[in-house]
């Protein structure tokens, strides 16, 4: 067994505090990582405060996971010790179901193991996340991570990437296409960098004046308020696609009155309670309201190349492991740029 | 000018009743139609009775018109005197924007020019429509209506048909589609005729035992009650499209888990208030709540001639002119299989 170093939330109402615990020895297929990085998502602290419905305690949030490989089980193949590796939001699924057989193992038909708050499919144990120093996981669900990059700045890339990379690629944003970007916090301004680098002209949503410069520096080519009538006048039936970054209560018809025909606006946060949606702003220019849930294992490293490949990473800010508590609070108010980042560094130098 | 014998609502609050007025002599591309029969549609409830915003009244309602041409202005090309005519929602549009162009003359950017309670583009007098004697339109936006079929039974689908037709073939119902409709009436019914003749599996959703034995005759192969969560559960996931007929409010969200990944479901009714959208429903499924309007001239005629062709006409009740004010208060029980269709030769005797 791996002896393991966490943070974990003993109950819903008690904040992260430090947890030992064992990994399992590697199975045949098991990578064992040693884990350098792991950002911090809001579904974590959704997670562990119990807002999702019950939990079973303790638990070790964190699916942004960067680290390196510190041995295999026998039939790995894709990696060997030593290599970059890195995990995200699952760590298996059935591989069976047809949408396990097309690559989209976030809808595994039968449920797919998450990284987190899951069990595991072999021996029921609870799955772990990544606020520790190990990992053990199916190679099947460990992706490669290219040297190039900075590794801290990666980590949320495995969460925060996917989610806005899958969305915009699953809608063919591209060159020629007018792309408006909701929320900008961890997953609106990786969206910004992905439909710029994909070439779309992009339109960053916001009702904070202040960050107009961060925006178009992130990507956007134009900012618009979306409290001021007027400027949502202008663009009113002008865009292809929109992506909604913003799980808290807002109204969406406005929004939807910016696509064109046949648009389709994308939400990736579940709001705590369900919006209305006017059906004549769907009906009035056959326009749709979608969702969409990160991406399946082939398309996030398809999304980690691409990264590589364009220099794209998260804008983050480290901090260390004990200081997680401060930083949810922190989460909470939206201050943070634009993702924290613990440096597992710290909880190794604590053990 | 055309002397033109009709019901009107004289205002908002008062039944239809007999009103007399001239339609314009024909432009140069105008079609004079003598009406043979008009459908009743729920729009001529709702815009006689002023629920859909502010009209001018008297209003003539009726956009499920099929008649004869009488005469036409010296420049049509497409019709001559003793055809077969038919006109729906539409009379005209600005035939410039994007979406005229792209033959979606519904989602005109400047607005379409509707049948009635519009104002027409060149004179500005307002439109009135089919529970008339005549009407005139430009031949752009008058459709061939076959001999083939039971003229009356073909009214309903100028607006019922091509509601229907139009979403069907936009989400690419066919052969292998498993497609769900909700609600069984004027629509609905039309909605299985065509998921059918499409050679779809065609379920019907409905909260009434006692339409089932018309579902399968129109075309279901499966009748499922809504209200049955066994029923349900059986078959949820397995639908890539449902077509959601039903204006009244309900639940969207134990229809939208009826889904597959990527499937749609899309709204042609627009409710009073407006439904509530749990994000979850959309985002675990990557699935899209749509709307879809009418449909385009020239994709209204594809439709009319594939009725023909299959010998595709609506379910109907005829009805006398002077009964419209009856068959209004039934509409609004549902009391009727499955349009009603006034019989103009009623009219025309009475005048």
């Amino acid at each position: 067994m791996i002896p393991t170093f966490s943070y974990a939330a003993p109950a819903a109402s008690a904040p992260l505090a430090p947890y030992r615990f064992e990994r399992r020895e590697p199975r045949d297929t098991d990578v064992v990582i040693e884990i350098l990085y792991c950002g911090v998502c809001h579904s974590d602290l959704h997670t562990v405060r119990d807002e999702w419905g019950a939990g079973e305690y303790p638990i070790v949030p964190g699916h942004e996971i960067v680290g390196r490989v510190l041995r295999t089980g026998k039939a790995v193949t894709k990696f060997k010790q030593g290599d970059l590796a890195g995990v995200g939001c699952m760590v298996d699924s059935c591989r069976e179901c047809a949408n396990c057989q097309e690559d989209l193992e976030q809808f595994c038909l039968k449920g797919a193991t998450f990284t987190y708050a899951s069990k595991d499919r072999v021996d029921g144990t609870p799955t772990q996340g990544g606020y520790s120093t190990h990992i053990v996981v199916d190679e099947a669900f460990v992706l490669r991570v290219s040297d190039k990059l900075d590794l801290a700045a990666v980590a949320p890339l495995l969460c925060a990437g996917i989610t806005t990379y899958s969305p915009l690629k699953h809608w063919k944003v591209g060159k020629g296409s007018k792309v408006g970007v909701i929320g900008l916090g961890g997953l609106g301004h990786m969206a910004l960098k992905f439909a710029h680098a994909f070439g779309a002209q992009v339109v960053q949503f916001t009702t904070s004046p202040s960050k107009r410069e961060d925006a178009l520096r992130l990507g956007a080519d134009e900012v618009v308020l979306s409290n001021d009538p007027e400027q949502m006048t202008q663009h009113a039936g002008s865009f292809d696609f929109i992506l909604d970054t913003v799980s808290a209560p807002h109204d969406l018809n406005v929004y939807l009155q910016m696509l064109k025909r046949d648009g389709t606006m994308t939400l990736v946060g579940v709001p705590d309670a369900p919006p209305t949606v006017a059906a004549g702003s769907l009906i009035f220019g056959r326009r749709a309201l979608a969702g969409s849930l990160i991406g399946g294992i082939a398309e996030t490293q398809e999304m980690l190349d691409f990264c590589a490949e364009h220099g794209i990473v998260s804008d983050i800010e480290q901090i260390r492991m004990q200081d997680i508590n401060e930083a949810y609070e922190r989460m909470l108010k939206s201050d943070v740029k634009y993702r924290f980042v613990i440096d597992m560094a710290s909880l190794r130098d604590a053990a």
